[in-house]
C-alpha cells in the first residue's frame, strides 16, 4: 500500500477535494494528517475548533482514502507555552531554556506537559475514535529528534531523584552501586543528586548511565501515556503507530519505546542521512552514492524497524526529492523514489507513505520536495510513484510480515550508552561498529534481522551476530542460552555490569559462558594506525579497539602481529577481540555462513539483494545496468537479468 | 589627498606640535581624531573636559591640517555602563550580557543608549560645529564590527515586537505572511513574539528574515540619529562620513546605512582579510599573496564603497604595516603601502588616511603598525607615503568622482539574508558567489561598478551582472526594466518572495519577465563533487548549487551532463542555473563583453587594471617585474612598460 | 625507591593486609593514600571518622611500608558543597557554576573554601603529624588540572579588585599602567573592574595579564595555606610535596607554587600526553611512538620538575598500562614501564610510585590500568616493576640530587602568559617553541637543566638557552648578568614591559644589554608558508614568527631571503629573530656546544641519553635493538652495547 502526508491546514479549503481525488488517482490508500495542527484545533485551553478537521477528514475519506491521524504533541502552541512555561526543556550545553518557535519544545519530565499532551491526545481520540475514515493513529512526531531526549531542567532533576530513589531504595545502595566512594562522590540523600552536567570534569559513568536510563524511561513513559490516551477512546480497529527517527539516534530503549504500538513506522531520508554519515569520506567514495544514499543505510534502518515492529511496518515518510536539512541536499537519481519504495517493501514494509503531498512554499520546510511542486504540478517523483502503484499489483499481497532471516544481528541501547559514556577510544563508535558488521553481511547478499538484544527470541537463527554486547543482562543471557545458531561476538562484549563497572572476573563477564577467555587489557588506537591481523594465513588489519585476551580452552583463529590471540572459537561461539578491516569480517562471515548453511552471494558495492514472500529483489545503485545473480530459469516479476541504472529486478 | 588617524590623548601634550608638523611635512592634509575619546571628554554625565581636545585641534589646525572629528559612541565609558546597565547587548550564542572592557558594548535597541549617544554627539557638534579647523565628522567607528548587529537583549525583543506590529498591522497578517500555520507557530498577539534564538531547532525563516531586517533598521535608525545630531549643530561646510567595515560583513542594508552621509569611508586592511578569506587555501595558493593580499579583495571593497558613496569616497584607515588581529599577520611586501594607496585612488578614492600615525605601545592594538614606530622613528611605510605624496601631484586632481564603469555588478542585502537564513547547501555562500563573479570580471581587465540592487539606477551600463538576486522587490524590478544593457543572472535569483516564501509560480518569480523559465528543483552538492557542464562544445564544471529548469521559449546555451538546460538566453538576458568553475564564467563573460562592446584584457593572477580620469592604472602583485598591456605610444605618468615588483604603472 | 598509590577505601578491609604484603614483596617502599577520601573521613562538618584510616595506615606500616598522606582538598564532599555553595567555581566560557559530581569543584578565591580546606588539612595533620608510619604529605592533588586556575565567580572578581588595589595603589596608577586611555577603558575606582570575560571583543592585554597573575597568586596562596596547615602539626621529619601536572599546563607560576615544598612530585603519563601532543601528526610520524610516547616529552617534564624541586624529586604517579582519558589509549610497548621508571631515575628522581595498585572496576577511572588487574592478578606491568626493583640495587644509591647539566634552558610563566594573551600569530605557541629547542638539545645527546628564569642561579652553566624570554624583570636581568655561559635567546625575547606594553625603546628592551639590536617589526606567517634562512652557507627555513632587526654592533650570523639579519652574535650572546626548522637549531647548537666545550652526541629519533651519578643511561624507543654510543671499555651496569627494543643500557 501507498500513502502520503498531507497538511490540509496549509492549503485553501477549496483545494482539498481535488487533492484527495488526485491522491486516489495516483494509487494512494492512506493519508496522514494532523500531527502539527494543535494551534489550529485548540485556540486556547479548551477552545476546540475541530470543524475544519472534520471537513478535511470527510473530504479525504469521501474520496476513498483512509486517514492516519497524528496527535499534535510535537508542537505545543504559544498560548500553552506562555501559560505553562515549565513545559520547556533546558539545553544541556548552555543551561538555557529552549523556547517556542520551532518544534519539540517540551520537556519529557514536565508533569504539566504530560497532562496537557495526554489531554489533547484524548480529546482528539474522543472526537475521531469512532470515525469510519480514521484507520489509525500516529503518536506525536519523531520523538527525540533534535536532541530532545536529554534536558537539564529542574523538572528533569526532580524526576531523576525520584527515579533513583525507586531504583536503588536507599542512598547507600546507590552509592555502592555507582562506586561513589571514588573521589568522595557519596551522597547522604537522594535530594542531593544533580544532573550529570556542568561539572569540572567527567562525572561518574554510573551516574550518567542512570541518567540515560532515566531519560529513556521518561520518553517511554510519556509515549505510553499518549498511547493509552488514544486507546482509551479509539475504536478497536484503529491501530496506533509512531514514526521513529533512525533508531540509533533516539538515545532511548527503542524496544521499550515501541512496545505499546500496533506496529512501528519509519521516516526514510536516505540522502540526508548518507550525506551526514559520509561527511568525511573522500569525494571519490561519496560521489557515486550522493544521489542514491549509502547502499546499506536505509536497509539498516528498515531491518531495525522491522525488528522493533515484530511484523509488518510502515514507511510513514518517504523522501520524494531533495530535502532541506542536510549539509548538502542532492536530488535523488532518476528512479530512486521507486527504488527506495520497492526496497522498503522488500524489507517487509506494509505501506510506504510519501512526505509530503505538495511542497509547501513557506516556513521551515519550503525547500523539502513533495509529490507535487509548490505550483501544483507533479514533481519528478510523481511518475515513479505511479510506477510503484502499478508494480504493487504485480508483487501481490505484501500485508503479511516478512519471513525470518537466517542471520540475526543483535543491537542494544545499553551498548550505545556504554559507548557514549565511556569514550575509551575516539575510533570506537558503537553505531559505526554495528554498521560495519551489517554492511559486511549485506555485501555477502545475506538477509539480516536486526533484533533488540533484550527483547527478541533468537530461536531459529542460524547465525547470531552481536557486534558489541557491552552489558548483557539476565534476559539477554537467557535468550543466548536458548538460541541454537552460531554465535559471533565482537569486541567490548560483556565489558560492563548493569551498574557500569568492569564485569565480574573481567570481561566478557557473563558471556564467559560462551567465550572461555578473559579480556585482561584494552587498548585503543588512532584509526589511521592499524596493525596486522593474521587469519587463515592471510593478512588483514586490526585497529581502533584491541583487547588482550587470556584464553582458556578455545581455538585461536586469528592473531595479532605479536602472535597473541585476536579471535577465538569455542563450541558454536566466535569472539573477535578487535575491530578490523571489512575484508576480515567478510572472510570470517563467509566461513560462518558456510558452516551454518547460509547461502552467500558476494556483491559489488552497488548491488544489493533482499528476499520477501518467495521473491528475490535486486537493487542496482549504479548508474550502469548490471546483471543480477538470478538463477537460470528465474521468473522475473519486475525487470530482468539486466537491471537498469538505479533499477530493481524481482524474481521468484 | 592623504591623511592619518591620530590619538592625541595617547601621547604627552608636548609631542603634539612636532607630530603635527611632521604630518604636514609628510604631505598629509587630514587628521582624524576623537572617535574613542568619550572617557576623556566627559568624566561623568555632563562633566565635560573639552579643553584638551580644543588644544589638540588648535595644534593640528595651526600646523595646516584639517581635522576629521570622530564622535566617540563606539566606546561608552565605564561610568555610563554602570549608570545605565541596560545599554549592554546580549550574546546570541550564550545569552550572556556582553560587558565593558573592550569596545562596541552597546545595544542598538537600547533607548537609553540612543539618547546618550545622541547627547554626546550633539555636545561634540555643538562645541566644534563651527570650528574652522574641523573639516568634517566621522560617526561612531566601524558600526557592526565584532558581530554587534544582532543582540538577544530584552530591549531588542521589545523593539522587535513593535517593529513587527508596525510592519504587519495585525497579528493575523504576520501569521499569514510568515506561514505560521506550519508547526503550530501562530501567535495571538505581537507580545508573544520572541527573538529567533535558543529554540530546539531552526525557527521560521520568515521570522529570522524579519529579525534581520529589524536589526538592520535598528542600526540604520541609530546611525541616522547620530548623523542628525551632528548636522543639527555642524556647519554647512562640514561633511559627515562613516568608516565602514567590509560591507558584506555588516549584516545590515548598507545602502540605507550610508544614505544620510555626505560620502562613505572604508577601512582597508588587505592582509588580515585575505588571511581569513584564504584560510583553507593550500600554501601554494596563499604564499604568493600573503604579503600583498588577494588580488581582488581590496578592489571588491573599494568598488562596493564607491557604489555606496555615489561619488568620491575615502579610505579612512589604510593598513601601514603588519596588523594584530588576523590569525597570521605578515608584513606587507615592499611597496605595498604605496600600491594600496594608488589602488584606492584608481578605484575612485578622494583621500587615503593611514591608521595610525604612531604605533601605540600599550593596550589592545600595540602590535598594529603605524607610520611611526613606537620609538618615534619612521616605520617602513613612511618612505612609501612620501612617494605617494609626491606622485599625487603627478596624477593631478582626483577630487571628482570616478567615471561609470561599463559593467554593473548588483549586490543586495536580501540575498545575503536569504543565504544566511536558508543554508540549503554548505557550498553556497552568497559573498563567495559575488566574489567569484567579481574576480572573473577583474581577471578580464574590466572595470566594474558594484551597486546595491535596490538603490542605484542601471541606466548606461552595457552589462549588468547579478550573481544572485534572491528576493527582488518592485524597486529592483523597475530598475531592471529601465536598464538597457545585457542582463546576466546567477542561480537562486528570484528564489523568494518578500516574506521568504518560494516565489509565486516558482522561481525566478518576478524575474520570469526576463528569464522565461521555471526552476522546478534545486539540488546542492558537496563542493568537491562537481559534474560536467557543456558550453560551446567545451567541458566546464558545475557544482555546489544546481537548479533543474523548465524552459519556455529561450535558447539553451549550456547544459548539464544529462543534457538538460543549465544556462539559457532570452533576449538580452542570460540565466545560469548553477554555480560553476571560474573558467566557464570567464568564457561566458568574454562573449557577453564582446556583444556589449566592452574591451576585455585577460590578465594573469598577479596583474590588475583599473581606469580613472582618463588614466589606466596597472597593479603588479608579483615579486617579479611584468610588462603591462599599455598601448603603443602610451604616455606613462608613473612607471613604465615594465612595472617593478609590487609596483604600479599609470598611463594615458 | 619505588612506591604505589593505593585507595584502601575502595577495597574490603580484609584485603588490606595481603595488599600491603604484596607491595613489600614487590619491592615497594612507599604507599600514597588519602587524597580523595574527604567524604570518608568527615561525614558532616566536624564529624570525623579517622578510625578506618588509622587501621589502613597501621596495616601498611606494619608491613614495612612508609605512608604518603594526601590531604583530600581536591574533592570536597557533597555536604560541604551544599552548606557552602559559594565554594564552587564559575566556568569562564559559559558563565555557569561548575558543580559537584567529579573533582576540583572549588574556587581558589573562595574564602569559605580556603578556610574549609585549611581546616581539613590541619585536622589530618593533627591526627597523623606524629604518626611513625607517615613519612610525608601530599597537598591536594594535581592543582589546576581540568582548567581550574581561572574562574569567573563573584569571589574571583572581588578578590581581583583587592589584588589590583594592592598592586597599583591608586586607580590612576592602574589606568596608566594598563594604558586604559585606549578605547575609553579608564576606571574611576577599583570597584569598577570586571573580570576579562564576556566582552564584545578582546580586553586589554594588561588587564588579562593582571588577571592571570592574580589567578596564579590565588593558587599559590591557597597552596601555601595548605602547606602551612600541614607543617603546623606535622613532625619535622615528615616532608611535604605536591604532585604537579605537566608544569606548562598549570597556568600559574610553578616556581612560586612549589617553593614551600620539600620537594616536587610529578605525575607521569607519557602516552596520553603524547597522543594529545601529536594529535595532528601524520600516522607515519605517530605510529612509531604511540606505545612509547614522544621521545622527549616525559624527559621535558622530568627536567622541568627537577628544576622546580631544586634537587631530588619524585614521580608520584607513573602510568602502568593503558589509561582512560586521552583520545586514544594504547598499551605501553613491552618494557616501557621499566623504561619510564629508569628514565625518571636517570633524570634525577628519588622515587617512582605507580598509579595505581589495583585497577578499580568502578567509577571514572575504571579503564585506567594498575599494577594489579581488577581480578587481583598481576597486570603486564608487574614483572617490569619487579625488574626495576632488582635493578635499583645495581644502580646504587640514587638519593642524592642529580648533578648540574652543562646547559640551562630558561622557561618562565610570563612568556606563557604573553603568548596566551597576545596571539599575534597562530603558529607561535610558547610551549611548542620551548619544546622545539629542548628536543634539538636532546637530539644532540646533551643533558639539560630546565630552570624558571626568575628563580634559579645561572652560575656554572656553560650554555644558557632561552627559547623566549618575553618579559624579563630585574631579577632575571640580574641572573643573566651574573651568569658566565654563552647566552642564546630566541625570538620575542624582551618583547614586553612588566605591564604588557612594548618594551621601552623597542624590544628586546632590557635585553639590549646583551643583544645590541632593535626589533623594528614583527610578522607572523602560516606554519605551512616557510621561507629560506641562510646560515653558514647552508639553506634552512624560517617561518611562523619573523622579526625585522636593526643591528648596532653585532655579527650577523644568519639572514633572511632578502639578506636582512635573522640571527646575530655579540660577545657571548646569540639572538635568533625567527622560528626555524629543527635542522637550523641543531646546527647552531652544535657550534655553540663546541664553543662551550660541551660534548655532543647526535642521536637518532629513537635513542636518548641521560647521565646521572657517573652513569650514562641510554634509552631505546625503537622496536629494534640498537647500538649505544658507549665508549670502548664502558662498564655496563644494565644492558650492553646492543640495547634491546624499548630497553635501557647503563654504563659507567
Amino acid at each position: 500500500m501507498l500513502g502520503v502526508c498531507y497538511y490540509p491546514e496549509h492549503w485553501p479549503e477549496n483545494m482539498w477535494a481535488r487533492d484527495a481525488q488526485r491522491m486516489r488517482d495516483l494509487g494512494l490508500s492512506y493519508v496522514r494528517i494532523g500531527e502539527f495542527a494543535w494551534g489550529r484545533v485548540e485556540k486556547s485551553e479548551g477552545a476546540f475548533t475541530w470543524e475544519w478537521m472534520d471537513r478535511a477528514i470527510d473530504t479525504l475519506g469521501t474520496a476513498g482514502l483512509k486517514v492516519v491521524l497524528g496527535t499534535p504533541t510535537a508542537t505545543p502552541p504559544k498560548w500553552l507555552c506562555e501559560k505553562y512555561p515549565d513545559i520547556l526543556p533546558v539545553d544541556i550545553e548552555t543551561g538555557l531554556r529552549r523556547g517556542f518557535g520551532s518544534r519539540r519544545h517540551y520537556d519529557f519530565s514536565s508533569k504539566t506537559y504530560l497532562a496537557q499532551a495526554e489531554r489533547i491526545s484524548a480529546a482528539m481520540a474522543q472526537r475521531y475514535g469512532s470515525h469510519p475514515y480514521v484507520a489509525g493513529w500516529q503518536t506525536d512526531n519523531e520523538l527525540c529528534c533534535h536532541d530532545t531526549t536529554l534536558s537539564a531542567s529542574p523538572a528533569a532533576r526532580d524526576a531523576f531523584r525520584l527515579w533513583c530513589a525507586k531504583r536503588y531504595g536507599t542512598i547507600d545502595a546507590l552509592n555502592d552501586a555507582w562506586g561513589n566512594v571514588f573521589w568522595s562522590m557519596e551522597y547522604d540523600s537522594f535530594d542531593q543528586i544533580d544532573l550529570p552536567f556542568f561539572t569540572v570534569c567527567e562525572t561518574n559513568p554510573a551516574h550518567r548511565l542512570a541518567f540515560r536510563r532515566f531519560a529513556s524511561d521518561q520518553v517511554v513513559r510519556f509515549h505510553d501515556v499518549m498511547i493509552a490516551a488514544i486507546r482509551a477512546h479509539a475504536g478497536k480497529e484503529q491501530w496506533v503507530t509512531h514514526n521513529i527517527i533512525p533508531p540509533a539516534t533516539t538515545g532511548v530503549d527503542n524496544a521499550a519505546l515501541t512496545q505499546g504500538l500496533d506496529f512501528v513506522s519509519y521516516d526514510n531520508y536516505p540522502l540526508g542521512f548518507s550525506d551526514q554519515l559520509m561527511a568525511k569520506a573522500p569525494a571519490a567514495d561519496w560521489q557515486p552514492f550522493m544521489r542514491t544514499g549509502h547502499p546499506d543505510l536505509a536497509a539498516l534502518n528498515f531491518d531495525t524497524v522491522r525488528g522493533l515492529s515484530k511484523g509488518a511496518w510502515w514507511v510513514m515518510e518517504q523522501q520524494p526529492g531533495p530535502v532541506n536539512w542536510a549539509p548538502h541536499n542532492p536530488r535523488p537519481a532518476p528512479g530512486m523514489i521507486r527504488h527506495w519504495s520497492l526496497q522498503a517493501f522488500a524489507h517487509g514494509a506494509a505501506c510506504v507513505a510519501y512526505f509530503r503531498w505538495r511542497q509547501v512554499p513557506f516556513a521551515q520546510e519550503q525547500m523539502h520536495a513533495g509529490l507535487l511542486r509548490p505550483d501544483d504540478h507533479p514533481s519528478p517523483a510523481w511518475p515513479e510513484v505511479e510506477q510503484v502503484a502499478r508494480e504493487m499489483a504485480q508483487l501481490g499481497d505484501l500485508s503479511e510480515a516478512a519471513a525470518k532471516a537466517p542471520v540475526a544481528l543483535l543491537v542494544d541501547t545499553a551498548s550505545a550508552f556504554v559507548d557514549d559514556i565511556e569514550r575509551q577510544g575516539a575510533g570506537y563508535r558503537y553505531p559505526a561498529v554495528v554498521f560495519q558488521y551489517y554492511c559486511a553481511l549485506r555485501a555477502l547478499g545475506v538477509d539480516v534481522d536486526i533484533l533488540s538484544a533484550g527483547q527478541a527470541s533468537l530461536a531459529g537463527y542460524r547465525l547470531i551476530v552481536a557486534p558489541t554486547l557491552a552489558m548483557p543482562d539476565d534476559a539477554v543471557m537467557q535468550r543466548l542460552r536458548a538460541s541454537d545458531g552460531l554465535l559471533f561476538f565482537g569486541p567490548r562484549s560483556g565489558a560492563k555490569t548493569q551498574e557500569f563497572s568492569i564485569s565480574e572476573g573481567l570481561p566478557p563477564g557473563p558471556l564467559r559462558e560462551f567465550v572461555p577467555a578473559k579480556i585482561i587489557a584494552v587498548e585503543t588506537l588512532r584509526p589511521d594506525c592499524t596493525e596486522l591481523l593474521n587469519y587463515q594465513g592471510e593478512c588483514f588489519t586490526s585497529g581502533r579497539w584491541r583487547e588482550t585476551i587470556e584464553v582458556d580452552e578455545a581455538e585461536i583463529i586469528a592473531s595479532y602481529e605479536d602472535g597473541s590471540p585476536a579471535a577465538i572459537r569455542s563450541g558454536r561461539t566466535t569472539y573477535v577481540a578487535t575491530l578490523t578491516d571489512d575484508a576480515f569480517l567478510k572472510s570470517l562471515l563467509v566461513r560462518l555462513c558456510a558452516e551454518a548453511d547460509i547461502a552467500v552471494t558476494p556483491l559489488p558495492s552497488t548491488l544489493r539483494l533482499r528476499r520477501r514472500g518467495g521473491m528475490t529483489f535486486a537493487f542496482n545503485l549504479a548508474a550502469e545496468p548490471v546483471h543480477v545473480p538470478a538463477p537460470d530459469g528465474a521468473n522475473f516479476i519486475l525487470g530482468g537479468q539486466l537491471v537498469e541504472p538505479f533499477g530493481v529486478s524481482v524474481w521468484r
